[in-house]
């Protein structure tokens, strides 16, 4: 009656020869071919015959030595110092809409600051009827929520207005993280510390050395944002603003301060340097736009692209890519494997929430000639993700920010896959 | 016009010293005190004034040292080996309903098997018109899915059912986890092979040392099972079966085989050692129950509870706690703080999503006097958790599996809170 694993394959391999991975319909040779049994499903390997490590051996987890190349990058030509700079999250290697909290891209103006939760202070000040200040524990004592948000650097894409530049979406489009938030609502704290009638706008300061401050109107510090000290389950990570950060829904990263450790309610916009001088789009004519918050829709094609090449030939293919809007859900992905010329709608997969990631899948069956695979993001608004040429048309050359167009991925018929751009 | 954070902070505290934490509708008094100004807050910190570390200190990061004792742990007397042994998640330090990778708890049966993605090979066989051997790569051309599930060991709360032993939920509820998912259809893996009409049930079978086995309705693995390659957006942990393992959602934990190897169809169960002799419900009577698959609907209060002790003194108070249930969606938490006299009604927080945790609230305003705090959760199929005496009289005290009664935490009046039992 019983038979335990390695009789049972062993019987199987002699019954039967006829073995082959497969995938759709299609059935295709895998590595084990049906006169040459492989040895990795014939004999038994190390991995079963003993013993592995036990429970003891890591208190906190990290990820199997087999995926050591899953990590952010940076990219050493883009800035000279690492203290204010950049690097990506590995999107090529990522599956679902979960940013693991160990590859959140970072962007720092004044590095990591290193922050003990005991010694952290919020002060709530400016046009309040009672200026307040918070401890960490004061904090948590407010109604807690949890939300799922994308969260994007203004500058994400921003190398690509001039022409394909950076062979990776890590690099083209890795400036974006999609987590689980928790906090309190920046409305319970802005309503202990009592808004005056006068009060419309709020800036949020961080408590590192760069200091960074953005001014938000309070319509948008009522609606949805949040004081979070928790992602992904766990505590913030510091180079995520431990213990304390701004959350944003929708809109432009470093408006999201880290390290948060005070809010002033004030009557107008500060117009500080984060928002004048940096993080302002400047349009063909010289003109600037004023407050460019809001992330447009935006989706990248994630694999196959030039760090995810097609390593399996011809055959049944899956693309697979993320796609995001800061005004909502996303509505619908398009997917072309041909330039724009053809779309096809993909299949998205997995929970729609709003100013979050959406997973999406295109399955077809790879010819081996050449690709240029895009997608093109559809929001709830009805935004449209524009091609580059006519992104251009309206914003011009002079931007580095806001870039959401559409990205194409040359595929040649090797399975090697480039940054390409297409007119 | 514009002031440095620093100055207005100064400014703010020659004007007004009127300084306190808040929480609630309550006012309340924090560390820094009104004729006391808090130097945390007045005063510019090292944090403020040097640069911190850049971004190419970690590829992959880690929680802030802060955070050190929020890591897994075991219990030295349940088990004499760690090779065949359990640790626990940190419930009582996670916020919302994702469990970080690294926290996750483990379960072995022989250890942590180390396999090269490149090595490992899954085999379909028995009843099934093309048996099929399958590379990571080969599986990867399959449609991919991501679902949000629980995985709970069917002994989790085992070692409660004699009496409360374990002093912290990380220990009496810690062998749950939940995070998002991503695989293949086991559908779509079965219909490439075609199963034979008499194939009725799939045994998973593991590719470690301890050549875990289980038997699997042919329904059930046709309704929602999942061959998963990645957990929380990222590949598999290897004490989670990198590279790839079974998902049978709402179904116990070692159902879920790691490492998976191999699918046998056959015409029926086969009843191997860890279905029969281990996780089998022993009744009162004597006789045992049949196929305990599924979880049933469980809760239970993460904070406070002892390892979370209130440490605020009286006033506004946040419970929190988490529900799940392997029939489906959570409909209703009620939370009592008097040992099950008086019920109200928790606020779900976040996501519902079928056999997921749901995170739970109830803020309400302490007087500092003892507590019974107790959870109690109902499904979406109208399953209700009973108390401890409820269960025991259906279920007697022989098993160590499915104790999903309500757990109650002693809350005495210096905010430190003890596992205990009411009659």
């Amino acid at each position: 009656m019983f038979k335990n694993g390695t009789d049972n394959r062993r019987a199987f391999l002699k019954k039967s020869l006829a073995i082959g991975g497969a995938a759709g319909t299609t059935m295709l040779a895998s590595g084990a071919g049906a006169d040459t049994p492989d040895p990795l499903i014939t004999e038994i390997q190390d991995w079963n015959r003993y013993l592995g490590e036990g429970v003891d051996s890591r208190p906190y987890g990290m990820p199997s030595p087999f995926e050591g190349d899953v990590v952010r990058r940076d990219v050493a030509w883009l800035t000279a110092d690492a203290k204010a700079s950049v690097n990506f999250t590995p999107l090529h290697k990522l599956e679902g809409i979960i940013t693991p909290n160990g590859l959140c891209f970072e962007r720092h103006h004044g590095g990591i600051a290193q922050i003990s939760p005991e010694d952290h202070r919020i002060m709530i000040n400016g046009l309040v009827d009672n200026p307040l200040v918070f401890t960490m524990e004061d904090l948590k004592r407010f109604p807690r929520h949890s939300e799922f948000y994308f969260l994007e650097c203004a500058a994400n894409t921003g190398m690509e207005w001039r022409g394909a530049q950076l062979n990776g979406c890590q690099f083209t489009h890795g400036m974006v993280h999609n987590v689980m938030y928790t906090g309190v609502k920046l409305k319970d704290l802005l309503a202990e510390a009592g808004v005056k009638p006068s009060g419309k706008w709020v800036l949020p300061e961080g408590a590192d050395a760069s200091h960074m401050t953005r001014s938000i109107p309070m319509e948008k510090a009522l609606e949805d944002c949040m004081v979070a000290f928790a992602m992904n389950g766990e505590a913030l990570r510091a180079e995520q603003g431990y213990p304390v950060r701004l959350v944003v829904p929708g809109w432009e990263g470093n408006m999201w301060v880290k390290w948060l450790r005070r809010l002033e309610v004030g009557d107008q916009p500060w117009h500080h340097r984060e928002e004048t001088s940096k993080y302002t789009d400047l349009l063909g004519d010289g003109r600037s736009r004023r407050f460019t918050w809001t992330m447009d829709v935006k989706s990248v094609i994630t694999s196959p692209s030039p760090q995810a090449p097609i390593n399996h030939g011809r055959g049944r293919t899956v693309i697979t890519g993320l796609a995001w809007s800061g005004f909502g859900k996303i509505d619908r992905v398009d997917v072309s494997i041909d330039g724009g010329r053809n779309w096809h709608t993909a299949r998205l997969d997995g929970p729609s929430l709003s100013k979050s990631l959406h997973r999406f899948y295109h399955e077809f069956d790879w010819d081996g000639s050449e690709l240029f695979l895009q997608s093109r993001a559809i929001d709830e608004q009805r935004h449209v993700q524009k091609t580059k040429n006519a992104l251009r048309k309206i914003r011009g050359e002079n931007s580095i920010y806001h870039n959401n167009a559409i990205q194409t991925w040359h595929v040649k018929p090797d399975g090697l896959v480039e940054n390409v751009e297409i007119s």
